[in-house]
């Protein structure tokens, strides 16, 4: 080795077993996804907490509410023997939000002392010493699932496709804990997606062998594959499923287990509309626009009926409480009226763009279709 | 008159008493501020509506909560034999903001019927019926106030400065309702202003005469002047003062009518240090990016406090029941160590920029200056 080269090894030098070495860019991206796995508010302390498990060139950091745990690999300068750790998930989010994204940070274990276990953080001009309250032993670990299961890959664009279309129709109603989630499961062996609320219902149809038990992922679980699954992105990820209700996901640098819901999800296929060809009684065409003119602030009941007027083509909404009428001109043909939850009708249109509704009769479930062929939503009448 | 302006008298018909007839920006513009001086939580239904005046050109709209009335005027095609109306604050906005900036807006009296009394507004392609539920009869007006008074004319810009440099230091606390406002007094015969919470003072002066009596203007109409007033504006403001509690302000097209705090604000005068001369203890420089460093996130405690060690050049913050200890570097002299409330800190650098603290003991207040030589603020120290 000349003299130049030691220099450089000085100057830079190889990953030690005492001290971790990585970007702030990098650890704010993994702590700030991790973070979403844990639960804000809650009774079990060691929950707020993250976990950092070093290795060789990598620090996995893991976040968990029990239902879920979420682990994100960040590059970083370290060893194993460095041993694991928590931090407060919080706590070290806001830290990170307040330095450069080019800064480095620097971890390494003060001596060990009489008040405990004390971590030194610098963080450009900032040294933070930082006392573990919780121990890396309290920290919560889900229990690993044996048992039947099967794995797969796909792109992770057709996963994000199929939650995203479904997952404004989920239930938050606790009692029908089935419906929390969306109904991940094979249609004539493709992957298909569906969320009802026992009011209005999406169904997201793909291209894909789902050769997995089918299984209730929970809305929690839903979000995190949001910000994990890039739309459109074409990067493969694996998904494991057992029979027993447990899902897994995994990508490149990242892992999410997840507990399912542990039900059954009803026949959904009853309750979708299926006319005879062409033999519908009416349409009706909603566009987004039409929306923002009726935004939901006009009225204070939450329900507002939007009556739908084919023969006039018109789209009324009456509130009595509030003193309002108030109409506008739709594109329909058909010539009977019905009545649908303006809010429903609105959160279609804002997930999926101008709305065809398909009327089968004043009484009767509508059908609709959008510019996806892949996407059908059913919408029940409302008495106006 | 000829063919063709025959044509034209048709198409822009003359104002009449039948129609009120205006552009969305602009109604949207007025019944957004109008709304501004609203309670929007409140257990008298009227106070949810604003009241509209038509006049001829112009129809002026009024919002209260019974401490502060705003009228502001919009520019229409009507008259004042329209009538007055009310319409729901809250449901007027929500209309607005779904229509396009450019479309006209036409309100018309529907004739009378059984049902009441009925506005139909046009708004583009949405047609509404508005009953009102709320007569003008039963809009609360606040009394006109007579007695001894006196008015002046200033630059908007100054009220402006004065009220947003010391705003942030307004108290919350109920139970010193004296304080729950800037204090608005003439130090020599000049405009000053100075809020306070007991913890800090923030003091602006300015180079206006101020012959008015001085008082206590509450945080919301600070707030409403905030939205009415332009920063740095030089259009002229009138502002009237009784001996009573109550202000008024006037500008081009609004006027606020303000019910100010009846009380006596403290002599604050005593609490700002005087050294003599350069006679002070030590001296720190604080930046604003030095508290992007440390944001709110990083403690649980919220008056946690800073402690400056100002021969060692370092602001430090301890949070033992978050396990933390962190700190930074900073530009100081002198040779003490003094504690502040890290939040107070932050705030004032926020508003003001970098700080200089002119610290004069450990137990004493500390001096607080700008770059703005019209600031002074004071800040009390904290045990560390």
């Amino acid at each position: 080795m000349n003299a130049f080269s030691e220099v450089i090894a000085e100057a830079a030098p190889a990953a030690s077993a005492t001290t971790i070495r990585c970007t702030v860019a990098d650890l704010r991206r993994a702590v700030s996804l991790a973070a979403s796995a844990t639960e804000r508010w809650n009774h079990i302390p060691a929950l707020a907490c993250l976990a950092f498990h070093p290795a060789a060139g990598k620090l996995t950091i893991c976040g968990t509410d029990l239902d879920r745990l979420l682990s994100i690999d960040c590059p970083a300068e370290c060893l194993a023997e460095f041993g694991s750790f928590t931090l407060d998930a919080r706590q070290v989010s806001a830290l990170l939000r307040g330095a450069e994204a080019k800064e480095i940070v620097t971890i390494q274990r003060e001596p060990a002392d009489a008040a405990g276990d004390v971590l030194s953080i610098q963080l450009g001009p900032l040294t933070i010493k930082r006392r573990q309250l919780i121990p890396i032993e309290d920290w919560p670990v889900m229990a690993e699932m044996d048992g039947e299961h099967e794995a797969i890959t796909l792109p992770e664009g057709a996963l994000r496709k199929v939650l995203d279309t479904c997952r404004h129709c989920i239930s938050s109603e606790e009692t029908r804990y089935y419906l929390n989630g969306v109904y991940i499961h094979a249609v004539e062996g493709l992957l298909a997606g569906v969320a009802t609320d026992g009011h209005r219902l999406a169904l997201c149809s793909s291209g894909h062998q789902w050769p997995l038990a089918a299984q209730i992922l929970p809305t929690r679980a839903v979000a995190t594959l949001g910000a994990l699954l890039t739309v459109g992105g074409s990067n493969p990820i694996s998904v494991t499923g057992w029979t027993k209700p447990r899902m897994k996901f995994a990508g490149e640098g990242w892992s999410l287990t997840v507990k399912t819901i542990d039900g059954t999800f009803p026949d959904y296929d009853r309750v979708i509309p299926k006319p005879n060809g062409d033999n519908y009684k009416g349409r009706a065409v909603l566009a987004p626009a039409l929306f923002r003119r009726i935004p939901p602030g006009i009225t204070s009941e939450r329900h507002a009926a939007a009556r739908l007027d084919l023969a006039e083509r018109k789209l009324s909404i009456s509130a009595p409480s509030d003193g309002l009428d108030a109409s506008l001109p739709i594109e329909a043909e058909g010539d009977i009226a019905i009545g649908f939850n303006m809010r429903y009708l609105r959160e279609f249109a804002q997930n999926h763009g101008t709305i065809r509704l398909q009327i089968n009769g004043s009484g009767d479930a509508a059908l609709i279709h959008s510019e996806d062929p892949e996407f059908l939503g059913v919408i029940m009448p409302m008495r106006v």
